[in-house]
């Protein structure tokens, strides 16, 4: 039997992206976001829900760009303090021993410390309400070298911090199943 | 050190959403989508991005509405068969033996087997380019009586798939930390 949570805005799993800018003052910040994800193929673009009200927020929109970093889970403290106070009051970054390097695709930092690294160009500024959506181009994707198996990106590895809405992180679990392959046995 | 892989579409995690809507001919229909999430607080927002050439595309467009259906591991198969076919050509709710539900507040079907359903009414829709994002407003999150704990939803009972860009499902693994508390370590 089904019960009704109510009109809330959550889905399962969400990320925990630590979205990095230079802020109005050309500083380095960045806030934990869990609300965002892919939103198109070609070009490749990302897309993050940043409040209006958030240091972030004019950040971004002063310098056209972001990037997106996955903690691991190691890297749980971290990421939660960049969610739980405002750039504009500290250096977050510096506090939470973040090696920051100037990205040289986009006009950003990224946290090198965090084994992916998906650098984005502004594309769009979506005004959704309590929220705008900024849609950014994705100009490339970095991932530690120690993340790859055979060249491609093992998720095992990355290790990244999922986000949940009891408010707790988790980690990924077990292989499940192959995709593009498991469901042909219903075709 | 970091490896460049490119300006691709991914992140980590990323959700594996069961996105019904009606088609065209009111007839019930499912994809498998892995980029989406969240997108908005005040009003509750979720974004879904379908390519255009999906059948998907028009069944929404011409509804106005959708749902979000979140698999749980042991529905891999049906899930990753919903994302490989399309509902042009067969009637893949019933060959995945899905029980298909009217819902109530917005005109969309939903999969009452998956653990959590999330059901928005079209608010937006942007076209990003080989996609368009519908963001749909959530008008009720309804989930599984025995995937609560204290009535708060936990993401161990609903056990959602997750979908990992070296096309691989995988499960939630285990509690790493409290959100809007381990951070506060560091302040």
């Amino acid at each position: 039997m089904k019960i009704s949570l109510g009109a809330k805005p959550l889905a399962l799993p969400m990320p925990t992206f630590l979205v990095a800018c230079y802020d109005i003052n050309l500083k380095p910040n960045a806030m934990a976001v869990a609300w965002g994800g892919v939103v198109c193929g070609q070009p490749p673009c990302l897309g993050v829900a940043i409040n209006h009200s958030r240091h972030t927020h004019e950040g971004i929109l002063k310098n056209k760009a972001f990037t997106v970093n996955v903690p691991k889970t190691s890297q749980s403290t971290e990421a939660d303090y960049l969610g739980m106070f405002s750039g504009r009051d500290r250096d977050k970054l510096e506090r939470a021993k973040f090696t920051v390097i100037k990205s040289e695709l986009v006009n950003a930092p990224y946290l090198d410390d965090c084994p992916l690294v998906i650098e984005c160009e502004l594309a769009h500024n979506i005004d959704l309400g309590s929220h705008a959506l900024f849609v950014g181009q994705i100009l490339d994707v970095k991932a530690n070298e120690n993340t790859l198996t055979d060249g491609v990106l093992d998720i095992g590895k990355v290790d990244p911090l999922i986000y949940s809405d009891s408010r707790e992180y988790y980690k990924v679990g077990s292989f499940v199943a192959k995709a593009f392959s498991v469901g042909k046995s219903l075709k």
